[in-house]
């Protein structure tokens, strides 16, 4: 046992998160671009390159940390011939379409400064037919040394035309697989997690990891890693529950918390979601409307799956890059993505805002859930924005927020109350999840001294404790309060 | 006209030069070893790896310099897909198979301690199919902002199957041809040039740079270089006469001079020349047998072909990765060989040795000119090697070897004599290329002084010039003689 293992870093259950698309969150004049692009408006394609780039990342910084942003997740930056860069062509290289690793260098520096930490997503399961060593096998038959880089079945090799005759992911031709039983294929990908993390980045974000089925691969995957930097952050894309990824202590710190998501369309959503646009959703069941109770069942639960440390560095989010915008699945509701990240902003683990979530982007099932940022400020909804931005700097003030206890005391039809308590604070939310307003009396035990005043964080409306009962709270309809 | 026009650089005309063929030269056990290669030993195929490196090239310097060498001209080391590594994946990455830009480094810095100056193989004229603008537009199609790096003409792309259908080098689909007319890739270009030199190398070798039609490019292109270090080489693979890349002084300092080649295959080879191995070499006709006064004629008429300044620049070599060795042009005779070699070390212009050619390691058309160099002695011709050692360091020794007039002064049969004259000193170089040993009688006009004793530098042999003549001079069939 290594002292990194059962541990995860403390400055993630600190964070919020912004997930950005690089193609499409901003583009500066400063990369030199080999070509020409889509216009930024237009809507996405399949294949379509919008033209944003790491420099439009670094000229937007103060933007970012003014919505209280201390964490990025990038999307994949690596060279690649795709514009959601899954196909890698070279992992030591960032794609020169994002201005290229001096690009990357300067945002990297720029947001440390700030205290801006980012993650990279690191593909490893499989690479693309122009990855280097996939390419000269191509070129070259079975004469390449790269041979057992991959698992090939015959020759010509079918990569353009036919059905493949080799591994690829989903039988998808374009994503061969890397053989990671060939000890040379793994010291490869151990290189490269070492190398970025050298270079400074603070975490890797694993694409589709459990595909990676090779004995003790994610254990040295996280030996690498955390050796080169102990407070490095390792999330892996698990849909599922991670019972198997986390709770020996020695593989992930936490998975992208879709199992979160799931509970949260089904409860915010209710029956309000689009179901239509939900079937499907990372390969999960189509979410059902839950009540309060059920959500507060659930989302304790979620706490309870893994170790607490590994628990509250979970990545929570409401949607991404692979499944409709939240606001799409809500049919359009601000009110309602608003009073999710309402939820997910007091709830413990790191929240992570897709980028264009808080100024009201919406689009459904990939690429539509990919369009680009939209820079004219009055193409935003500022009031969702402004909500957003409140409740990330109520949470970076109040540390029960973060890593306090998450303990529901209240849950009838659409209404949910939850405490957030550590030795220092205790934090009442409420989040009227229904189509009326409330008004209500809430006992709350004597987790406050009697005659505490508390003031809603978000508004100037306050209360007493009164022998043990809060009374009268009134919570408009979608609406929500942190009392602290 | 700027100061590096009309102008070559003065190391150049003092340079022993030694090709190397990346793949075949030396390997060296501290490169990382992506898999499995063909026996070194095993003759070469067309797509088959011997796994030689730079490296290994690193730990012969002392070989190289114990033969006189103090210029290596690299055949392409950037990454590719194939065993020549033509076909270019990225002109910014060193191949990992020869060790990666580490390992290059490593050898740069070494070489140029030791006064070694290195020349890259630069292929600008088309790319690869993994080349990542290319792939770029096979994985993404017309939605590529790579569109107009190339000249496409369908989709979708026939890269690998059936005709293709965009500009390829010589209709291979393999050779995307780069669109050099697009500003965005004449950039790209200048700015590869320019950064290798930045990096420490000491010239480009072009390759086919005929085929580079754009107005202004390879004027740029010497612009670009020359700016990064005037002392810079740039050769052009141009098998022809050169008159219009090199007389205005502002393109190339000098051509690969495979038009002095084809006359040494003629005259060395004679009656004796493999005429079928000699077909088709490098796009000339076949050498016809020439004897030693024609030879005289071509040798002297190729120096007054171009400025001076040039001339004495010129990459002189009997053969290269693109043709039959000389050996086995000459029927695997080493005398010839020897001769060949008494010969080029000893003319104006940088004279360079083909990789094993100086232990007699034979090979037909390519890819069998392309074999491993074989490292027990016991399997080298070590009087061949002695002898071209010798007279390199005569070359080096006496100036008027290197930048000295050449001036035959008797040329019968297959005897020829000339003299290399500067202010310091004036060289009698005598060859007998003939099947019969003579005693000749020379007038040597008064380039010497009456009673002057000249010495062989090739053996103890040594005359006494009376009343101009030298008389009874003794050179065995296939025999030179170096009189100084």
């Amino acid at each position: 046992m290594t002292d990194y293992n059962h541990r995860t870093p403390d400055w993630v259950k600190n964070a919020v998160f912004y997930q950005i698309f690089p193609d499409r969150f901003a583009w500066s004049s400063h990369v030199n671009k080999p070509g020409v692009f889509e216009k930024w408006e237009s809507l996405p394609t399949i294949h379509g390159f919008k033209g944003g780039d790491l420099l439009g990342v670094y000229e937007k910084l103060d933007y970012l940390e003014d919505l209280g942003v201390n964490a990025i997740y990038l999307n994949p930056i690596f060279q690649s011939a795709s514009n959601h860069r899954y196909h890698t062509h070279d992992y030591y290289l960032v794609d020169p379409l994002l201005g290229g690793n001096d690009a990357f260098k300067t945002l990297l520096n720029a947001a440390h400064k700030r205290g801006i930490r980012i993650v990279l997503d690191g593909v490893f399961n499989h690479a693309s037919r122009g990855f280097f060593p996939f390419n000269h096998i191509l070129e070259n038959g079975q004469d390449s040394p790269y041979m057992d880089w991959f698992g090939i079945h015959g020759f010509p090799l079918n990569a353009y035309q036919g059905k493949p005759n080799y591994d690829c992911w989903w039988n998808l031709p374009a994503l061969p697989r890397l053989n990671t039983e060939n000890p040379v294929v793994r010291r490869y990908i151990m290189d490269i997690a070492r190398y970025w993390i050298d270079e400074g980045i603070d975490g890797w974000r694993l694409d589709v990891p459990f595909e990676i089925t090779t004995p003790g691969f994610w254990e040295e995957f996280r030996d690498v890693v955390k050796t080169a930097n102990p407070d490095a952050y390792i999330v892996g894309e698990v849909p599922t529950e991670a019972q198997e990824w986390l709770n020996s202590g020695d593989k992930f710190d936490a998975v992208m918390n879709y199992q979160l998501t799931h509970a949260a369309v089904g409860f915010f959503g209710g029956n309000h979601l689009d179901t239509n646009l939900a079937d499907g959703m990372m390969g999960l069941a189509v979410p059902q409307p839950m009540d309060a109770a059920g959500f507060a069942r659930r989302t304790s639960e979620l706490l309870q799956l893994y170790p607490q440390e590994f628990a509250y560095a979970q990545l929570n989010l409401l949607d991404s890059h692979d499944m409709p915008r939240f606001l799409s699945l809500m049919k359009g509701s601000i009110d309602r993505l608003k009073l999710a990240y309402s939820f997910l902003l007091t709830y413990p683990g790191a929240p992570c805002i897709y980028y264009g979530d808080e100024i009201g982007l919406d689009g459904g099932r990939d690429p539509l859930c990919r369009k680009s940022f939209p820079w004219r400020e009055q193409d935003w909804n500022t009031d969702l924005r402004d909500t957003i931005k409140e409740i990330t700097t109520v949470r970076h003030a109040i540390p029960a927020l973060r890593t306090g206890s998450y303990e529901p005391i209240y849950a009838e039809g659409g209404v949910l109350a939850y405490l957030r308590r550590d030795e220092l604070d205790t934090v009442l939310v409420v989040l009227n999840n229904s189509d009326n307003s409330i008004k209500l009396s809430l006992n709350v035990g004597d987790f406050f001294e009697d005659g505490a005043e508390l003031q809603d964080q978000l508004s100037d409306k306050h209360c007493v404790v009164e022998r043990q009962q809060i009374n009268d709270l009134s919570v408009p309809t979608m609406g929500a309060v942190i009392l602290a």
